[in-house]
């Protein structure tokens, strides 16, 4: 038998973005697919990029007095058909139970594909004064959308996140709310996973089934397309209306609170990888990275060197950081590629050389650039690596981003600019559903958002010569 | 509008002790009744108990080296019925998903009851070679059992758990990996829930469908009926020869792992309630409750009160406790019984003389017992207090558990005990079904376990009058 197994080349990114994608999320064991057609399976590796993005956002919401719930997981039929925009939106994609307990039901149940049905559904009943308000809810849990095309973390039939929900007394309130949790994913997103984001407004047409209006934070891949992040919307008192949820007001009066929803998802694991990959495979922001460094003793048969390696596994560990060895009898060449594969943001090498010279070497995952660090300052300086890491992805995502966003003064121009260059193309926009399907028609770009930073490029639509009312970005989405 | 709404009287556990339970469900915040039958909602304070439980244990599995994963929630009809005796057990209260997408589906999908077959399956593609093993898996999710009667924590069609995974080398690792796990849980129910446990082993009658063995840990609640707590599987190589799951060995020939399966659930907060609560409402363990310290401030319309408190607050804080002060203008005597009701471990009360006397008082839950501390050894005091309530709780439900264990001679008197005095009953048995069914059929006790830890009471079985091969518990069980 082998005694190393070999590790596998990847696509070049270059060659096939769509593959190098897909052999990442295979090669570095992030996910695997199931059995069940368009279900995949979060594996070691992967969910525990999940937890580590759990860990941090579950504590940023809960800065914010946000609390965590449970609710069931399916949702009668009846249930789900009250709000009629929402159920429009959802009810095709759905999965529904129809047998349980060795019988019909007799209605169908639906697997959740969201939840504001049920939150509003528990308010109706548990809600009574102003003095409760708000209620700021949240839940980690799966939905199942029956997606014809499926694509690890980006599309998927079942898939993980979390979904806030809450409802206040006043409407500015609820802005407030919603404005703030986009803010607090637009955070995450830069100061977490490295990724630069654009913060702005969906369309009429892109914004969530039954919402009044959905901000989101849009995000720029290696390939130059566009990945929307996260989303935060503010649905007024409509829910509220036609699930009967009221409350005594401070004028003593039956009134209807006015809710928000905001949802993040196992996607963001997708948007790294496709924001931060190389030909070599993962490369992970030391905030998420399960493993934030990895220890390789060379030339380990000689006296001494794995005792020293696991001397620094214990000393990086006790000095809080997520630290592994690895000594298992592979080649340091293997060892290598597995841990770049897999993305781990710094390495580091000790050989009986560097003993002598009480010192390692540290290679960096991102540019791998290599130094020599002495031993006694190891804890000091290998959390500096790992902080110019995190700081380096995203400076160069950034830049990404930023020298990929173009104006355009005509739909010809943005068409020319999207088929050569990619990236997000900037127009002024007369607001108006027409053109936006005329773009998505003859330049094949959605819109992603009319950004919060808006720019005067020129006083007309380009697309119907009309008056411009906003800056819209569009682009080629995931 | 009225200022204050009442908190409500619950049943007392004397009267109708079932009632009582529910009523605490209710009143404490912990759940509500969702409208989809048989459902419940986990509402932000039972969910934050279920929280600290997951964030304990969910450390003490990673300490002994599992990893999460998540696995499809949905599994096909095919998959599931190729281990027989799985299938069987669980099949008549399954939930089954037969339309996706606006479609039939072709194959029915059943919502996981357990995810054995899921986790074989996807072994039986990433398994390749021993070195792989053991594999340590776990995962936290919610299942559905299509249950006819249903309880709060204790029997729902949807409930929350964690179910581990592993497959192991050899038989004698998967063994000690069972009896691993049946102790991690047998430690987390006394040190952490204070709640003692019989640890043992099921019958053939009661031990999971398709288990070879299944371990458990059972307890007794305040009406001296049975509760088991956690179960810790052992499944030979049955699974891994149905589901194909093989790996090439040391000897270079190709085998069958050995698989172990352990779960815990939000019944765990069931047992929290029925082993500590009391009629003024729940009574929590400091390790898990969501707010271990309640700060009440005293005639807090005068100068300085509310101040004092929020600093109490601040300072308690500081020293690593959950602690919430209640500075709204209910009444005292309202804040007492909310929180009572609530089951907060302490309460801290301080007004205008305890001030004057650098002092404040405190109140055990448990005990009620009342003391005064002075304010400038609280940060010392207030912990010790809380292990004390910790310890307490253990002692006192221990108390319960060894006073109403009786051994029973003949079939009679086993009847005769469970009738007059409740509790566990010990007997010999001779290891028959028969002798089993007989004791459910006439004393109406199903057996809980066989004990690690036995006694020779005699050498015949009660029932048969057959020799007897071990001693064994019986009680009447929720």
């Amino acid at each position: 038998m082998a005694k190393e197994k070999k590790v596998e080349q990847i696509t070049d990114m270059e060659v096939d973005f769509a593959q190098w994608y897909t052999d990442i999320c295979r090669k570095a064991e992030l996910v695997e697919y199931a059995s069940v057609k368009g279900f995949t399976i979060l594996r070691p590796y992967g969910y525990a990029i999940w937890e580590n993005m759990q860990r941090i956002m579950d504590a940023k919401f809960k800065e914010t007095g946000h609390v965590n719930v449970a609710m069931p997981v399916l949702i009668p039929e009846s249930l789900l058909k009250k709000e009629g925009e929402l159920v429009n939106g959802f009810a095709p994609e759905c999965a529904w139970v129809t047998r349980g307990g060795g019988e019909e039901l007799e209605e169908p149940l639906a697997f959740r594909p969201t939840s504001e049905t049920m939150f509003c559904d528990h308010w109706s009943r548990v809600l009574h004064s102003y003095r409760e308000l708000p209620m700021l809810y949240n839940q980690w849990c799966s939905v199942v959308r029956w997606e014809k095309t499926t694509r690890p973390f980006l599309r998927s039939r079942e898939f993980w996140w979390q979904e806030g929900h809450t409802i206040h007394e006043t409407a500015e309130e609820a802005i407030a709310e919603t404005e703030q949790q986009l803010n607090c994913y637009a955070d995450f997103f830069e100061n977490v996973l490295a990724i630069p984001v654009v913060r702005g407004q969906k369309t009429e047409k892109e914004k969530f089934a039954g919402a009044e209006r959905t901000y989101c934070v849009e995000c720029m891949m290696k390939d130059r397309k566009a990945l929307q992040g996260a989303t935060s919307h503010y649905f007024g008192d409509k829910f509220s209306r036609a699930y009967d949820v009221t409350f005594t007001g401070r004028d003593n009066k039956l009134q209807y609170p006015f809710q928000t929803s905001w949802g993040s998802t196992t996607r963001m694991i997708g948007a790294v990888i496709m924001c931060h990959g190389d030909n070599n495979g993962l490369v992970l922001p030391p905030m998420i990275a399960p493993i934030q460094v990895i220890v390789l003793p060379i030339a380990q048969h000689k006296p001494g060197v794995l005792e020293k390696a696991q001397e620094l596994v214990d000393t990086l560990k006790a000095a809080g950081l997520r630290v592994q060895g690895d000594f298992s009898d592979n080649s340091p060449g293997w060892k290598f590629a597995n841990w770049e594969m897999k993305g781990v943001p710094l390495r580091i090498e000790i050989g009986p050389k560097d003993m002598e010279n009480n010192q390692c070497v540290a290679v960096r995952r991102d540019d791998r650039e290599k130094q020599f660090l002495r031993l006694d300052e190891l804890t000091e300086k290998v959390p500096q690596l790992l902080q110019a890491v995190q700081r380096d992805l995203l400076e160069r995502a950034r830049k990404n981003l930023e020298e990929h966003c173009y104006p355009a003064y005509s739909l010809e121009e943005a068409k020319q600019i999207q088929e050569e260059k990619g990236g997000f193309i900037k127009t002024m926009w007369c607001g108006e559903l027409a053109c936006e399907m005329r773009m998505k028609e003859e330049a094949g770009m959605s819109s992603r958002c009319v950004p919060f930073k808006q720019e005067q490029l020129s006083d007309v639509c380009p697309i119907c010569g009309k008056p411009a009312k906003k800056m819209i970005y569009w682009g080629v989405a995931y």
